[in-house]
């Protein structure tokens, strides 16, 4: 852990919210010591509600390897808590740890739904606030089984 | 709920599972009755982690509607039950309803860490597979003030 790290990623928080880039949040993902991906949220300016500071910098990241995986020697610095989307992304990624300065209290404090998707995604299915239904699983299921069957597949 | 546009999200999962795409798992998003969006996992041919079926096809609809807020008449068909990064990009983009035929559990049957990521991400932070930190919050705090006095803030 490097304080300078966590410094840039509150950095980029701040510059891009004064740039009207979209929420007050930055990333900075670090392999072997060195910056490989920096990110800021990019929901509202470029209409992508999965472009939170977390999923650019892992996507900035990754590119720049050159591989969907990061795991060796990674870290993820996050100027607040990652939301679960941005917390599930970094664990697909597979970066080894992970730093944060706000807290998802202070992100609700604030106005955002971190805290409130944290209780509901874990709810039973007929609980939830946004419905959710099955259908078609014998039909899904074929796919799966070629999925098993497939010899030349890229696991991840 | 209309079947063919379950039918289309499995055909997704499909094709491009067998083109090589990434995992066998398709999306489609419909809004007022008509396919504003389809995706398919994309993780290994793009090197990107975050490209799930569901997520590309969010991007690829509000692309299309040139907006980051899907909500009003819409529906999201999963050839899978969403991982926790895909239900809450699906909670952020405020889709209104959501359906889906395999399950999480079929996919974990089939390798994929969805079951174990619903688990992991509401433990405690200390109990995590991945270290998690808190640092520099007094700093990310000033942030967050300056994102409440912001005037001209676009909310989301």
């Amino acid at each position: 852990m490097k304080i300078e790290f966590m410094q840039r990623a509150i950095q980029l928080s701040l510059e891009n919210m004064r740039k009207g880039s979209g929420g007050p949040f930055g990333a900075v993902i670090v392999k072997n010591g060195k910056i490989l991906g920096e990110g800021w949220n990019q929901v509202t300016s470029t209409n992508d509600p999965s472009a939170h500071a977390e999923v650019v910098a892992i996507r900035e990241a990754c590119k720049n390897l050159n591989h969907f995986d990061l795991e060796g020697e990674s870290e993820i610095y996050c100027s607040c808590e990652p939301c679960p989307m941005c917390l599930s992304a970094i664990y697909w990624a597979r970066i080894d740890k992970i730093y944060f300065a706000n807290t998802r209290q202070d992100a609700a404090n604030i106005g955002f739904d971190d805290e409130f998707l944290y209780q509901e995604i874990v709810r039973p299915l007929p609980d939830r606030k946004v419905p959710i239904r099955q259908y078609c699983r014998e039909e899904a299921q074929a796919v799966f089984t070629e999925w098993m069957q497939k010899t030349d597949k890229v696991l991840y």
